[in-house]
């Protein structure tokens, strides 16, 4: 088994669409994601599990029910499973997401934003 | 429930010691630890999990029994459970330690680098 680093500058060099979360790296039964986001994303939550967003580059905006989480480049959150979210980013965003493998990216709704899981980069 | 976000420069701030894991974040019970490491930690493994090392800032070696893992700024690494490891930074470097809640950051070994575990800043 051969063990390697993961430079996520040159992985992200390698995503050419929005909203569609790729596989860098797996841990266990999680998976490092990455995305790149631009425009608004849909309300949805995720039932089983809580995910976390940590933003690489550019901002992001997560809107909840009752407020709003803004993030910047080394800013991180974790929502709660269960909490319906909707991510938005006014300009071209990087960001991973940390959670388990198989986590659909609309959660509870399939919409044409809905995309195939574990594809790896 | 308040949801915040985190930001992890600030959290570094907060970190005095070296090879001294400091929670900031939970996920399901996996969890998002902060540190500052600077020398020679000690050869050591985990048998129950995998272990990610995300560098944020300076350089970080991962001696393995076989081969060596350098890792940068925005480079990461998932080092399979039972895999023997040694980190070492020639200057100061500061690393996001991604794993499940509990994980004794010495493993199998018991030194006087051993740490209390789920200490949050």
């Amino acid at each position: 088994m051969k063990i390697n680093q993961i430079n996520i500058n040159q992985k992200f060099k390698k995503i050419n669409d929005f909203w569609s979360p790729k596989v860098i790296a797996q841990m266990n039964d999680y998976q490092f994601k990455l995305a790149k986001v631009k425009g608004e994303f849909i309300w949805h939550h995720h039932d089983s599990t809580d995910e976390t967003f940590f933003v690489i580059k550019g901002n992001l905006l997560i809107e909840l029910k009752d407020s709003k989480i803004k993030l910047g480049p080394g800013e991180l959150v974790v929502i709660p499973k269960g909490i319906e979210h909707k991510p938005y980013a006014k300009d071209e965003c990087e960001i991973m997401l940390i959670e388990p493998k198989n986590v659909k990216n609309t959660g509870n709704i399939s919409s044409e934003l809905t995309v195939e899981n574990d594809h790896w980069i």
